[in-house]
């Protein structure tokens, strides 16, 4: 009496990527004073405006099973941003709302993806992206990506995966890195999606926190709106993290067919929930750079921190709430300076390693907690390099 | 550039069985007054205190990511419920909280199927069933009740089909049928799994709608805790279909394993409707008799109507808000009765059909209308079946 094959080898090397930051957790049960800067949630909370709003229409009834598609009204909020930040005509049928980024990345690959099919993902990755690929049965293949490139994916690694792949999951503004790609770069992504007949998945739920350059969705390039999923959520627009709503928008007949699926596998999302992301996606664009802002102002002050030292390399931090370090030069790999610098500061950063072998030798900073606390951990980080750099 | 196999096969025949329900709101939409006897849905909103509790949690900052596998006073508080319902020890580690019983269904399968495993389920059977399994990558093989037996397994079929397959998936008190499995049934179930080595999911979100008979868990006979996931839900006991809570029971490595699961495809459940979840499960059991009254008091008003004809039998409501009718001697199948009924009454109810072949030629009743209104639909359904008869 087993459990299937797919369950029981979700994460790769048996662990899951998460071990610092449980023991971080663990720590903080214990009464011990720890800074944490694993996950990527914001310090503030969902704005009470918001839950008024999901309150009043919880309160007016809007508790019975919503639409499986998500209510008309949100889609079609969905629809009309995307249309404006894109310029890809997009109504209602475009968009499935889902219960979360998470669960769109999922359902997206269980509607391109049969059993055994090769679904591409570039590492570093969001640490669920292997196991959400394995979970639908399908084969997880990762490209390479570098840190001297800044972690931009190159061609002849993405052609020579693409033959025999069904599809490409790429992320920008990137977590882990940082890092948004240019245009060059979604054009090469999407010339390789077009040779090869792949599908792509486009997570881009840091869309609004973007520090340097500009965000490209290649839903917008030619030809590209048939064979692009995109994924989106309130969370880190809105702060709305444990809201659970996110969306995928796509072509017509692939949200049919993923309508079905939801009908099967969530059900929909609550109507109130909805309700509260279509008031906040209503506020407008002034809402979204609020909550964008401790970051883009915690990115100034950790790279004027860093500044003061050569040690650690800085990924250059373009978009999301991150911030990835080059720890090699102190000898160290990211898990065992992780661990280290929990153990001697209690200060917690994720090993690059949870996020793929690219990443190995590097450490990721969520900028998420208050601008002094975290300006004063990063020099003790800094100090601690250097002491062990020596 | 093609789909998955997968998601362009979860519904059976091309069609998902809901065309009356969809007919019916049509027809609502353009201004007509229809009477909807289809959907589970309660006829009450869900109660504002639970509302209140949902709120209160919301604005005291419970807005982040909660705990994946849920919160730890929800997974509690299940648990303590279900060691008092069943006798079975419970604690927090065999207990997963799902988004929703349908999102307990379909991971329930993913845990315990590969692509291309044989997963058993009864027919008639509620109408996501056969798509949650094809979703998954499995087959979906129904194994036939007849209505002479009140749709009541039969263990020949069972033991015929059991040799080479991984789980078997049964639902009492039964959507559709309204048939609450009595304890021989269950332990005959109980002895099947265990000489074939089946894994049991076992599906009781109506474990608080009886009406006659007792609800038997079969994960309470020996030997089964083991090889049994219950699903459970806030839907039905407590009219919160609308805030997607559910929950599945199990084995403490099981639960483990679907915990990595939940987070590479849903990552938790908000944590303000956990609370509210808790809050309305804290108020104890006669909150749910209130809930299940409406249908209670319903179900006898429907007998003593269906006692004044002999044309339609009517099958043993012993649980649950519907009731099932046996229209045959009209000379209809369920579906040809319901589309008349529709077109010629304006009440709508489900055709057997779409819960399976089992139940061809019997039509689904939903008792989820006021009184007056349910009696009067009935009576005219009565009418109308006498009419077509003669």
């Amino acid at each position: 009496m087993l459990l299937s094959q797919r369950i029981t080898h979700l994460n790769t090397n048996g662990t899951d990527g998460w071990e610092v930051f449980v023991r971080a957790r663990s720590m903080k049960a214990a009464g011990l004073p720890v800074v944490e800067l694993t996950i990527g949630e914001h310090d503030i909370r969902t704005q009470t405006d918001i839950l008024e709003a999901m309150h009043v229409s919880a309160m007016n009834g809007h508790t019975g099973y919503a639409m499986v598609p998500g209510t008309d009204q949100l889609r079609d909020t969905i629809a009309k941003r995307v249309s404006l930040r894109t310029g890809v005509p997009t109504d209602r049928d475009n968009v499935l709302i889902t219960p979360g980024g998470q669960s769109a990345l999922f359902a997206a690959h269980i509607a391109l993806c049969d059993p055994g099919d090769r679904a591409l993902y570039l590492d570093p990755y969001y640490a669920t992206y292997p196991g959400t690929i394995r979970g639908t049965g399908a084969q997880d293949i990762a490209i390479q990506t570098h840190s001297r490139d800044a972690f931009l994916p190159q061609q002849a690694l993405l052609d020579a995966a693409a033959p025999d792949a069904k599809s490409l999951l790429i992320n920008t503004p990137n977590n882990p890195t940082g890092v948004v790609y240019p245009k060059e770069t979604i054009e090469m992504i999407a010339g390789v999606c077009q040779r090869h007949d792949l599908w792509l998945i486009s997570d881009e739920v840091y869309d609004t926190q973007i520090w340097q350059g500009e965000h490209v969705s290649p839903r917008a390039l030619p030809g590209m709106a048939e064979r692009t999923l995109v994924i989106g959520s309130m969370s880190k627009s809105h702060a709305m993290t444990g809201s659970r709503c996110g969306w995928i928008i796509g072509p017509k007949e692939v949200i049919a067919h993923l309508i079905h699926l939801a009908t099967h596998t969530t059900y929909g999302v609550p109507g109130f929930i909805q309700d509260a992301a279509d008031y906040a996606l209503k506020q407008g664009a002034d809402l979204e750079v609020d909550i964008a802002e401790p970051f883009r102002r915690r990115r100034a002050l950790a790279l004027k921190v860093l500044s003061q030292q050569a040690l650690l390399r800085v990924i250059p931090p373009q978009g999301a709430m991150y911030l990835m370090l080059d720890v090699r030069e102190t000898g160290h790999s990211g898990s065992s300076f992780a661990n280290l610098l929990l153990e001697t500061h209690n200060i917690a950063v994720m090993p690059g390693e949870s996020f793929g072998r690219a990443a190995a030798g590097h450490i990721r900073i969520a900028m998420t907690v208050d601008d002094n606390v975290f300006v004063t951990a990063l020099q003790v980080l800094c100090d601690f390099a250097q002491s062990l750099g020596k």
